[in-house]
């Protein structure tokens, strides 16, 4: 029976093997829930990096460019981090380079898992179903705030934990994704209220972008899953479909 | 208003500023519940080290020594890890050397805080009391397990946590705080039940010791406070008696 476990935050990820294993990345604010709208709006692909200036260079390759830094656009790039920029543009078919404070971190430290899918509560349908069908060990990675825990990760973990026991033969494997599955439970009929208490919700209110937090919310809007595909995201669902 | 943060795991301690704070070092399973059981019944002081070799060499200076190593007492060692040693042999007055998997760790990464304080739900009581009086800034350092995020350490954050609110004016600073303080409020009727699937526990009935679990839950059985003073543990409400 695979199991499903938590890491909580980047900083953890060296007390796990990730090898053979599926690993969903996840950073509800904003950075995973900004992909899986991209991708949603017809982004063809997507490269996440560290660094601010090797953003930048992909900008003379063609590739839109996207860059946010303490939850704040960084000058000179095209977007920031909010998943409304990708509606406001037209991007169909482009390919977009992206760094962002927590979430690229996560993906790329992850780099040698089976598989690296991305998640966020709005595609959360399309990881569970993905993620019965690969029937690989899962462990859910948390991008956190600067390498601290943090609940909304924690919360998404714990609806993906949920899904996924409903769905098939699953173990739920450590204290890690108890807690989460416990968390999310009791914040599952207003995520929002009970978000809002936390720092990074606080935080984001105060860079008044309330409505993105809504946004970044709310479960099952897209039906597309961004996997990692040798140096960049592509959306599994349309590579199906185009084949 | 002095802050509560949570720590979740020793190798997120990096990302905390200790200094001028209260850290409040906690392993519940079982280092930080034997070391208050040890203190009540009449240790003088305890040595925490990190390693086996060097807690054995404390045995030329009449010290008792106690090694726990994957829950298993180690062999050549007076005691285990488990407080009922502490009932069974007469350890008034005695020094001991203490080496364990996580909690020792905790203790000795958090040498630079302004005051370290042993907590364990034995002395839940003691220890937020203490706080209250020191208001300084508190940081509740979690042994977990080998680095990982562990739920019974993670209860007893949320139990100090609830108790701080409820006695005087602090700010739960972050969010492990609110995730320890709601997981804390869905356990508290009963933790052993709400922690019967954890990892831990599970780890520990294997090895038979379902007792000393039972023990270590237990609400304010012992008014004593250890802490921290130059190189060891001392029972500071001792100390206060003594002057």
């Amino acid at each position: 029976m695979p199991s499903i476990d938590v890491c909580f935050s980047p900083e953890l990820l060296h007390l796990y093997n990730l090898k053979g294993k599926a690993v969903v990345a996840v950073d509800i604010l904003r950075a995973t829930s900004t992909m899986v709208t991209a991708f949603a709006h017809g982004a063809a692909d997507i490269i996440p990096v560290m660094e601010l200036n090797e953003c930048q260079a992909y900008a003379s390759q063609g590739c839109l460019t996207a860059a946010e830094r303490e939850g704040i656009k960084a000058e000179g790039f095209d977007f920031g981090n909010s998943p409304f920029s990708y509606m406001e543009t037209d991007i169909t078919g482009r390919t977009i380079a992206i760094t962002t404070t927590n979430g690229t971190r996560a993906i790329r430290m992850s780099e040698e898992a089976a598989e690296i899918v991305i998640g966020a509560f709005l595609n959360l349908d399309a990881v569970a179903k993905h993620l019965t069908e690969l029937q690989l060990d899962v462990i859910i990675v948390c991008a956190g705030w600067k390498g601290m825990f943090n609940l909304e990760d924690t919360l998404f973990a714990g609806a993906l934990t949920e899904q996924l026991l409903d769905l098939a033969q699953f173990s739920s494997a450590n204290d890690a994704t108890l807690a989460a599955l416990h968390l999310y439970k009791k914040a599952n009929s207003d995520v929002l209220s009970f978000l809002n208490d936390s720092s990074h919700v606080q935080r984001m209110k105060r860079l008044g972008i309330q409505k993105d937090i809504e946004f970044c919310l709310q479960h099952n809007v897209y039906d597309v899953l961004p996997v990692w595909k040798k140096d960049r995201l592509v959306d599994l669902k349309k590579e199906i479909i185009e084949k």
